[in-house]
C-alpha cells in the first residue's frame, strides 16, 4: 500500500531501491502519506518515538551501530526544529542520518496556517545535502490552480524528474560522504487518500495602509462598513484588554455585523460567537450547506490579533470568500484566507471608533443569534447525555477555574476543545500558535507563571505533557501553579482526523498510543498529584484542586481512548 | 562584578540600560563571561534551566505575559539549536525573546573543537536581527595573534564601536517589532578572570592528498617518517576493527613511535597509551614542564580517526606543535592544531602499510613506557586510598562491564573520566563527539542497541541523564539494555574547571545542584532500579547488574558532590 500522493511514493520507492529500510517515524499529519508508505510495506522497519529531539538521536544511535543510513520522518513545522541537535552532531560525526520532513504547500506557508514555519535551509550548513522537492501537481490539481497558478507551469512529468533527481542526490551523498541529508516534501491534502472538490480563486494585490488615519482614506472604508448588511470581525490571539468597553458594546450592539471570537483572543462576550466549529460543523452537514454558508459569508471580514485557530472557519473563509478582507492592527497580517484586501496598521480601537456609528438596527446576525441559542441549549443537553470523556470533562474543567487566573492551554486537542466551551470572563488565555507546537507548552505556562499577580492552570493533553516534561524541572515552581493533564492514552486528535482507522500502524504512528501517567514526575519533580477517570471524583478534585497549597498540583483525568472521538463528533450530529 | 572581557561587559550594561532584566541561563563554560556579569549583578533576576529547549519556552512563557522582553543565555554548541522550536514560535506569534549564544573565537570553529558549531544564522529565517559581535582583541591578545593576525586589523576600539552598534540594534528591533533576536558573542580563555601566556604560532597550506597512493609522493612520507626518531600515533572517535591487526603489530613494534588511543578510538591495546591525561596531567604540574614537553614533542604526528577529547592533548601539541601533522583517512580533517600539513585521503591500513618496515629499535617511547608503568603503578595505590568517589566508581564500572558489551558514554565528565582508566578489549565505545552535547547521550544509546548482537551499557552522568530523560519513552527498550546512572548531584565537571567557586551563583548556574534521582523514571518507563553510594554496595549490585532479565536496568550511583573534584585534581598530584 502506497499513499496515492507521486512524491510519498517516489520517496518510498527510493528508500526501498537503496535498502534504507529503519525508519523512525514522529507522529503527525501532514506526514502521514509517508508514515502510511513506511508502516504497511514489510520491507521497512519502522519506529515510533514522539519526542523529535530524542527520535533524531536515537536513529544516530542506530545509524553509527550499523554504518548505514537511517531514516527520521517528521510532520511539518517546528517538530523539524527539534532534529537539529542531532543533525549537528551528525554533521561533524559524519553519521548518515536522513531528515525526511513533510511540508505545506507553497502557498500555504507564511499565510498564518499552524504548524508551518520556513522549512528549507532550516539546517544552514550543518547538513550535506538539501532536496526540496516540489508539489505534485497531478494531485489536487483542482486546489492548486486556486491557490496558486503559477505552479501549473510545470508539467507533473516534469516535476517527477526533478523530485526523482533531488531525492538521488540526496541519498547518493548520505551513502558516499556519511553526511546528513534532508529532504522536504510538500504535500497538499487529501493527506489520506480521499479526493476533494476545489473551491477557491486567487487574489488581487493587498494595500498597506499607514498606522495614522491621517494619511490614508478612512472615508472609502467607512463607506464600505455602513453600506455593507454583512459583516465580520474574528479575532485571534490577543493579550486581555486590548479591545476597549466602548468599542465591544459598538459591535454588539449592530446586528448587521457577527463577532467570532477565539478562546485565545482574551475577549469572553456572551454577546459574541465565541464557538466557532459549533457554528460551521452543523453547515458542513446540512444538506443546504451551500446555501447556509452563502448566508454566513460577510460582505466585510475584519480580522484582529494573531493566528487563527479553527480549521473550520479556515476552510469555511477561503471557500465563500467575502468581497473585502481587512486586517487591523500593527501585527504582521497574514493572507489566511487568501482574499486579504488591506493590511490596515492603525491601533484597532482607533480605526474601529473612527467607522461610522453603529445602529442597532436589525440585521445579518439575528438569524445567528438564533443558531448560536438553539446550539448552546442543545450543549446542555448533549452533556446531560454523555458519559465522562474529553469532552465532557473539558466542559466541567473550564468551568471551574477561579477568577482572574492565567489559564494555558498545550496545542492540538487541548486548544480546540476549548473553543466549544464557555470561558469565564475574567480569566487571561494563552496558547502558543505561533507554530502551534506541542513541544513547549508546559516550559511556557511555567515562564508566564512566575510574574503573574495571580495563579496559573495549565490545561494539557497527555503526548504535549509528556513530550515537555522537563519543563518541570525548575526549583522554583510556584506553589498556586495547577496542571490539569487529560490523559486519554495517546494523540486523540488523530482519531478525529479523516483516515483514522481501527490499526495496528495507525494507533502506533499516529495516535502514538501509550499506558505513561504523571504519577512518577509528579514525585519526581514535588508535585502534589491525584487522578480521576469519572464524572464525580472530577467534580469532586476540582473543588479543592485551587485552594493555596504548599506545593503545586497535577490532577491527572483520565478518558476513554475509544469513545472520544465519536462523542465529540456525534456532537456536531447532536447540535445540527 | 563583571567578566574582564569587555564584550560580556557591553552586553551585560546594555541589558541593564534597556532595562532588560530576566534572564534564563543554561549551565555552561564558555558563557561565563555573561553568567558573571548577570548573575552577580542584582539589577537582573536570574533563572536557572538545564534543558535549552525548556529554557527557551519558559522565557517565551514570561516575555508574552510581561510583554516585555526575556533573555536565555546559553553556552556554544548544540546547546543554541535547542532554542529553535521555542524561536521559530515566538517569531510566529511575536513574542520580544532575546538569545544570547556564548561562541567560541572564530579561528577555533570548524576546527574540531567541542560544543562547536557554525552559530551565525542558526535562526534562518525565523530571526528579527542577527548580531554577530567580534572577538575582542585586547583580551587574550596575544592568543589571538598566535591564532589569527588578521583579526588584529582592526582595534579595539573599532570593536567597541561595532559591537555596541549591533547590541543596540537587536534590542531596539526585539522592542518595536516584538521579534525574537539572536546575539552571537566569541569569547577567547581565559572565561572566569585569569589571564593566559599566549603561545601558538599560525601555519601555513594544508596539502590534501589523493586516496590513491599512486596519485602522490609516498617516497616523500616513507623518508620523513623513517628519519624522525620521534613519532606520534594520535587516535579519535573510531569503529571497532577499522585497524588489521598487522598495522597495530608494526606501531607497537617500533620504539620510536608513541600511539596514543582514547576511548572511543575502539583501541584498547596495554601496548598503546590510552589514559593520555595521566601523562600529560602530572607534566603541567612540573617544575621542569617545559623540558619534559619538549621530550614528548614529536617530529611527526599521524591522526586517524574523529574528534579529540582530550583537551589536554590539544593544549600540549597546540604549544609544542610537531614539524608534520599528517592526518590520514577518508573522513574530515580538522586543523585541531594548528599546524596540519597533509591530509591523506587514503584509507589508513593502506597508507600504515606503505610505510617503511618498522624496525624494532629502541627509541622515543622507551622513556614514555616508564611514565606509564609509574601512573598505572600509582593509579591502583590511589585507588586503595581513596574514598568512595566519582573516581574510584568509574574505575570499577569500567572494569565491571563483561566482554562484547556496546558501550555508550555520555559527554562532558563521563568520557572524560572513562580515558584515565583500562578498557576491556571486546568492547565497542561510543561518545558523540560531533557537537560534543549533552542533548540526547540516552536516545542515542537505545537507538545503536536495537540491532546490536550483543548487550548495551550506557554510563551517564546526571545532567545529561535527566536532560535526555524522554529518550526513555520509547516502547521497546530491549530488556539486556543497562544505564549507569552517576549522580553527583549536578555538573561535577564545572567544579573541576578554573573559575570553580564555592559561590551560590556558582552552584546554581554552572554546576547547577539538583537534588533529583532517577527512580520515579524507571517506574514510569518500567526499568529496574537500584542505587548504590558506597564501595561494596557497588561491587555487590554490579555482580548481578548484567545478568540477563525481563526488563532493562538502570543502577545509579550517589557520589559525594563535594568530594569528587578534589579526589580527580589530587590523583593528578599522586602520580606526578
Amino acid at each position: 500500500m502506497y499513499s496515492e500522493i507521486p512524491s510519498a511514493q517516489l520517496l518510498v520507492l527510493s528508500f526501498k531501491a537503496k535498502g534504507i529500510k529503519n525508519i523512525v517515524i514522529s507522529p503527525g499529519s501532514r506526514n502521514a502519506p509517508l508514515t502510511l508508505g513506511f508502516s504497511k510495506n514489510p520491507f521497512f522497519k519502522c519506529f515510533s518515538i514522539v519526542d523529535e529531539r530524542c527520535a533524531a538521536f536515537f536513529a544516530l544511535g542506530m545509524a553509527r551501530q550499523l554504518q548505514e543510513p537511517v531514516a527520521v520522518v517528521c510532520t511539518s513545522g517546528s517538530a523539524l526544529l527539534n532534529y537539529y541537535p542531532a543533525v549537528a552532531e551528525a554533521f561533524y560525526s559524519e553519521i548518515p542520518l536522513i531528515v525526511v520532513s513533510a511540508d505545506r504547500p507553497p502557498y500555504k506557508i507564511d499565510v498564518g496556517d499552524g504548524q508551518t514555519i520556513q522549512q528549507s535551509h532550516a539546517f544552514g550548513k550543518h547538513i550535506g545535502y538539501e532536496a526540496n522537492l516540489k508539489l505534485d501537481v497531478s494531485h489536487s490539481t483542482e486546489t492548486i490552480k486556486e491557490f496558486d497558478e503559477s505552479l501549473l507551469s510545470h508539467s507533473q512529468q516534469e516535476i517527477e524528474v526533478y523530485n526523482k533527481k533531488e531525492i538521488i542526490s540526496a541519498l547518493q551523498l548520505v551513502s558516499s560522504e556519511n553526511l546528513p541529508v534532508h529532504i522536504n516534501i510538500p504535500f497538499e491534502e487529501p493527506l489520506y487518500g480521499q479526493t476533494e472538490e476545489p473551491e477557491i480563486k486567487v487574489t488581487g494585490d493587498i494595500r498597506t495602509e499607514d498606522s495614522n488615519p491621517a494619511n490614508y482614506d478612512l472615508e472609502e472604508y467607512s463607506n464600505i462598513w455602513s453600506t455593507s448588511p454583512r459583516k465580520m470581525v474574528l479575532i485571534g490571539v490577543q493579550q486581555p484588554d486590548v479591545l476597549s468597553k466602548s468599542v465591544l458594546d459598538k459591535l454588539a450592539l449592530d446586528s448587521t455585523t457577527l463577532v467570532f471570537t477565539e478562546t485565545t483572543s482574551n475577549i469572553h462576550d456572551s454577546r459574541f460567537f465565541a464557538s466557532i466549529d459549533s457554528i460551521i460543523a452543523p453547515i458542513e452537514k446540512s444538506a443546504a450547506r451551500d446555501e447556509l454558508f452563502e448566508a454566513l459569508r460577510p460582505d466585510v471580514l475584519i480580522t484582529l490579533g494573531g493566528l487563527i485557530v479553527s480549521k473550520k472557519i479556515k476552510a469555511f473563509l477561503r471557500k465563500y470568500k467575502p468581497k473585502h478582507h481587512w486586517h487591523v492592527g500593527k501585527n504582521k497580517a497574514y493572507d489566511t484566507f487568501f482574499c486579504l484586501s488591506s493590511h490596515v496598521r492603525t491601533e484597532p480601537n482607533t480605526f474601529l471608533n473612527n467607522l461610522p456609528h453603529w445602529e442597532q438596527k436589525e440585521g445579518f446576525r439575528l438569524r445567528w443569534d438564533e443558531v448560536k441559542n438553539h446550539y448552546q441549549n442543545r450543549r446542555e443537553a448533549y452533556l446531560e447525555k454523555i458519559g465522562f470523556s474529553d469532552f465532557w470533562a473539558f466542559n466541567e474543567i473550564q468551568g471551574s477555574i477561579p477568577d482572574s487566573y492565567q489559564v494555558h492551554l498545550a496545542n492540538s486537542s487541548t486548544v480546540r476543545y476549548s473553543q466549544l466551551f464557555p470561558m469565564n470572563e475574567t480569566l487571561s488565555v494563552f496558547c502558543n500558535r505561533g507554530t502551534s507546537g506541542i513541544d513547549g507548552s508546559t516550559s511556557t505556562a511555567v515562564g508566564a507563571s512566575i510574574y503573574y499577580p495571580e495563579p496559573t492552570v495549565l490545561i494539557t493533553g497527555d503526548l504535549s505533557f509528556f513530550y515537555d516534561s522537563n519543563g518541570l524541572w525548575f526549583d522554583n515552581l510556584r506553589s498556586d501553579f495547577r496542571i490539569i493533564l487529560i490523559n486519554n492514552g495517546g494523540g486523540g486528535i488523530f482519531r478525529i482526523l479523516p483516515g483514522s482507522e481501527q490499526t495496528d500502524e495507525f494507533s502506533s504512528y499516529f495516535e502514538t498510543v501509550h499506558s505513561l501517567n504523571a504519577n512518577n514526575l509528579a514525585m519526581m519533580y514535588g508535585l502534589d498529584y491525584a487522578n480521576v477517570s469519572n464524572k464525580q471524583d472530577l467534580k469532586n478534585e476540582l473543588e479543592s484542586f485551587y485552594i493555596s497549597s504548599d506545593t503545586p498540583k497535577i490532577l491527572e483525568v483520565f478518558t476513554p481512548r475509544l469513545q472520544n472521538d465519536k462523542i465529540l463528533l456525534d456532537y456536531f450530529d447532536f447540535i445540527s
